[in-house]
């Protein structure tokens, strides 16, 4: 997951049909914007043509596998993809026709993809708050799963037809990525697309969390945040693989019994009693190891349960969401409680402090591998499994974002390529949830794909 | 080491005879040094008396063995003990008389002191910038060796004539420490007093830096700064023991022979060349692990040495110690520059920065123990072994610490409670250094166990 590569590239792009609900892509080039949109959709449009001009005049630089060139078939050829088009709410990721079948270069392969897991950057990155991201108009997506459907020249460890997962900085949320041979996984048997998809991020993360920077042995503590989410699930499975470490876990009291079932020992509901109180109840000196995906005066808590030698690790902001577009006051609440701390506080407390963030982790895929390739014996011994809280169509995207901002979820939200089959419209949105707050969401919140009004560039 | 622990206490104490060579201890009670002591002198030990019935008078309370009523042949008994008579130069440690024997409570024992280890903090102390000393009168030493005399009610793991290290918040620069008998560790057949000495500060903070923080493992590449000083070369041999780790050190270039010898692979001379960059040239993508003792600048020098995933221990403030006294100018330099860092700094960059320092471990005795034994293991495979700069006796003290603090050293300086044997004295000083430098100490410096100056309280 190199920081200089390009994102899967999106070689050329337009918008998906305007005031037609969404449904099977369209297999004919899709009709141009211009004319029939208002001035600023079309100035939206002519900067993503540029864009994708730009994009495709590079990738095309190196390899004398002339894009340009391409035959009348490879041209026509169409997949859906999401796109960040402007920072904002949850409108502003919108369900486009790309066009043109992409090449793989020398060491590169193209995945189909089946399936994309949904993680707390891509939400960030929607309110420009995630520089990882390229400027919009940009594909998110840290991580799919689907199967190779080409391979590049010298790329001699994957074929057509292999089931992979594949991690990258972004750009996965399309039908079709172009990526490097060695950001794909091979997927055991037996695991489903949408484990392959919800497995990359998560147990990477957390893996790294435990062993690599907290250093998780037995007869330890640790106060898992956020321990329905996507890597809590992960870390309190990882827990359960080392002998007698004791998991705290924080999460609304509906998620409890799950929680339990998976390893918390002591689940706190975070929204309704102080976790710091309760956990100095049980554990009165403390704790060995937090894992902080929150930030905020969340760090600086964590960092006081710590024990003598204890570790915290931060890896998230998660706090800085507040509400569907970026929340100033949430921002400059964070900011002004960000955790900062001495060398000489760290060595009068005997504490650890890391930072952690996967998508930051340029250059180091040999590590990733690594580690990958440990959870993946892991999943095989059954020790541990990814679990799926839900599934949207790309169509969907705007609510797979709000379950897992709302945090109703309990394991990862995970987006289908497959176009969403069209059903009656009163029931489609329930069927998927488990929790509602739909409702609301349709009083406040135009369908994405299926949206009649024009786009809007920038912020809202 | 609980921090709540009574440092080895004084039962009570006299100023060594003045205007006479220190040698062999009064078996005689001292002489009371007021009518003849100056006014300032007179003073002084009025405070220290009225700070031993205090001490005694505390002691007394929870143990009904009343030291009060101490047999006229206990009270005789004196030991020689380094005091800590107030914050500045080296002359601020003097050698001083105690005098009655110390009766072990339940769960102590009385240790025969033989050697005793000279560590950093002993230095800062001195001049008042290691806050876990206690206000002086007080006698420093977080280290020693020696041999039970007397073990209190249910002790029943150590007996009279065990040899055994010691290891203490401070207090063991004396020829006799009551201490609590789970603070001593047997020491292994074959090992010196003068290794057992050297043995506890230096290794378990070495193994703790290494294994327990910075989680040390094959292939990594480390930065041991100060290579030849005791934790150096402490944790060089411990690389050792781990296949493939690549050691850096810095230390002044006569001393790389030495270090090379004990496993520094890349020794650089941080007196004549700039670290980083050489470090750069050999390594340029940076390192897994940095120690570092000094703090100040060097603290930022190192996180910006590591690669991602790396980790930063810092373990000391060497930095801050500069010329005898208080150096108010390196103090503030020091402070000006303190590396902090935050929680998102961290993330973004995927490194840990840990804290560790012995001397603030309180109640950690269990793990402690458990590293200790485990070292004592390796120290029997012959894996690690101690280094011995230099002996010093008590009268010495003084030679000691320069030695230390002007860098001179490689390996453990050591003091010896043993009195110095007479010797003709234009030969007697150059004994036992390696190297110079004693002529301007000379020059400059009253000899401390031998001076007859009255001695002084506070700052000078």
């Amino acid at each position: 997951m190199s920081g200089e590569d390009t994102p899967a590239p999106q070689q050329s792009e337009d918008q998906v049909q305007k005031g037609q609900p969404a449904g099977e892509p369209e297999a004919e080039p899709p009709q141009e914007p211009q004319g029939e949109a208002s001035n600023e959709a079309a100035t939206e449009a002519a900067t993503e043509a540029a864009t994708a001009a730009t994009t495709e005049a590079e990738e095309s630089q190196p390899a004398s596998t002339a894009a340009n060139d391409k035959a009348p078939e490879e041209e026509a050829f169409t997949y859906r993809a999401l796109v960040l088009t402007g920072y904002g709410g949850y409108d502003k990721v919108k369900l486009q026709l790309k066009k043109g079948r992409p090449n793989p270069r020398s060491g590169e392969v193209t995945v189909r993809v089946k399936a994309c897991g949904v993680n707390f950057p891509d939400l960030l990155a929607r309110q420009g708050l995630y520089d990882r991201l390229p400027s919009p108009p940009v594909t998110p997506g840290m991580e799919c799963s689907g199967f190779i459907e080409a391979v590049g020249e010298d790329v001699t460890d994957r074929k057509v037809g292999d089931r992979v997962m594949v991690l990258e900085r972004c750009g996965l949320w399309q039908e079709v990525v172009l990526v490097k041979a060695d950001h794909t996984f091979l997927m055991p048997e037996g695991m489903t697309y949408e484990e392959g998809a919800a497995f990359p991020v998560s147990y990477i993360t957390a893996y790294v969390l435990l062993f690599e920077m907290a250093n998780i042995r037995p007869n330890k503590s640790v106060l898992i945040h956020m321990a329905a989410g996507g890597v809590g699930i992960a870390a309190t499975q990882l827990c359960q693989t080392v002998s007698d470490v004791t998991v705290f876990g924080t999460a609304s009291a509906n998620k409890h019994e799950v929680i339990k079932q998976g390893g918390v020992m002591h689940p706190i509901d975070y929204r309704t009693r102080d976790y710091v109180e309760e956990i100095r109840k049980i554990s009165p000196q403390g704790l060995d190891v937090v894992l902080d995906p929150l930030g905020g005066s969340d760090t600086q808590k964590a960092f006081n349960l710590l024990k003598p030698m204890g570790t915290l690790v931060v890896y998230g902001a998660a706090n800085r969401l507040s509400g569907q577009r970026k929340n100033l006051l949430a921002l400059a609440k964070s900011w002004y409680s960000q955790f900062t701390i001495s060398a000489l506080s760290l060595m009068h407390s005997n504490k650890a402090v890391c930072g952690f963030h996967l998508g930051y982790l340029d250059n180091e895929f040999a590590l990733i591998s690594g580690v990958l390739q440990k959870l993946l014996h892991l999943y095989q011994q059954g020790k541990i499994k990814p679990r799926i809280d839900s599934t949207y169509h790309f169509e969907q995207v705007s609510d797979a974002m709000r379950r897992m901002q709302d945090r109703n979820n309990i394991g990862k939200v995970i987006l289908l390529t497959e176009p969403k089959k069209e059903e009656p419209k009163s029931k489609e949105d329930s069927k998927d949830q488990k929790e509602e707050g739909q409702n609301d969401i349709k009083k406040e919140e135009p369908k994405e794909g299926v949206e009649t009004e024009q786009p809007k560039t920038g912020e809202s």
